[in-house]
């Protein structure tokens, strides 16, 4: 489109926003998608969280506003565009990655006019706060999410990285204040993938075995 | 995971819709990621067009229930999982478009528990007729987004397929039911892109010229 195509300035900056933001189909994570042909991106996997969040709001520990939970989801990776996707299990990129993300937040959701800047900043620190009841869920959502995916793939993204089940179960903690029932299902699928080989069991990463 | 893993015969159904759902990621369309690496498939179109709703709903027509157009917009495509997705442009396909989708609803809905598989036929159907305000914009979104990316993609899907100008024009007449501000758009977007030789003139597809 010509420059001056969008003569109102609102508008550009709200399709120049849209526009960036399409980067983050190229944002691959660790989990693969169900056929295992490849790692699936960002915008797959948010697109995935609102379906969650749409189909199992019922399990939440708290009512919640759906359409708030399903904000904080579709937003929740934005910043991996300039600050990648940080993987679950690796220590020291998550070490940086607070400032990797603050950074992206003030470049990307700037794009925007300043009032929707505002609120999208206010729904990305909600969800990374996650106090509230709506990005408490939000988070069970995202950590169930990839358990599920690895669980219909076979453990491949487990087995790629020698996950073992300490690993995962402190993982899957941070799914019980947003939902109980859901926790207990990632508890159950930890427990299978251990019998099956896909996640390392405590006694070998205790090499007591 | 084991076939017993889930006791909860509803919370079995729902995972399974999920899991199932997941296809939709390799559902590819013939519009482009903004890099040009590849085309865009099903699910990251569909994340995209519930930021498009998030961020300009201010251009509706009509106020509308911002929850129900992403719902409507998360769910539209699902049926490609087992009908494909349906170019625009491709009159033949398009003859036994509605015969496939209505098969595919049938099939992927109703692997959700009853009420929930009512619910997103409902949304599904409110979609495809078109004649509710949130389904209006949800459909002028839907006809904004490969207008969008194309041209952010200096124009590469209409040249695949060689669009004339009274396709696109045409094609973007569905959008003034739910934005005529997102029409507005499209038609000068349409303009920019006939001037720069990415969509054929009206001129050359009557051979006048």
């Amino acid at each position: 489109m010509n420059e001056k195509t969008i003569t109102d300035e609102r508008l550009k900056k709200q399709i120049d926003f849209l526009s960036e933001i399409d980067k983050i189909k190229n944002i691959f994570r660790q989990t693969y998608v169900s056929n295992l042909s490849r790692q699936e991106n960002d915008a797959e996997h948010s697109w995935h969280l609102a379906l969650m969040a749409m189909v199992l709001n019922e399990y939440a520990n708290e009512d919640v506003d759906i359409l708030h939970v399903i904000e904080l989801v579709l937003i929740h990776d934005m910043v991996e565009i300039d600050a990648g996707d940080t993987y679950a299990y690796d220590p020291e990129a998550n070490k940086t990655k607070r400032e990797r993300e603050l950074k992206a937040a003030e470049r990307i959701f700037h794009l925007l006019p300043d009032d929707q800047a505002e609120w999208v900043r206010a729904l990305w620190d909600e969800y990374e706060a996650s106090e509230t009841k709506e990005a408490k869920f939000a988070l069970s959502l995202d950590i169930l999410h990839p358990i599920l995916m690895n669980d219909l793939g076979n453990g491949l993204a487990w087995v790629d990285h020698d996950v073992t089940e300490k690993q995962a179960r402190d993982r899957i903690e941070r799914v019980k204040p947003g939902s109980q029932a859901l926790f207990d299902l990632c508890s159950q699928i930890v427990t299978d993938n251990v019998k099956e080989g896909n996640i390392l069991p405590m006694e070998e990463e205790n090499g007591t075995e």
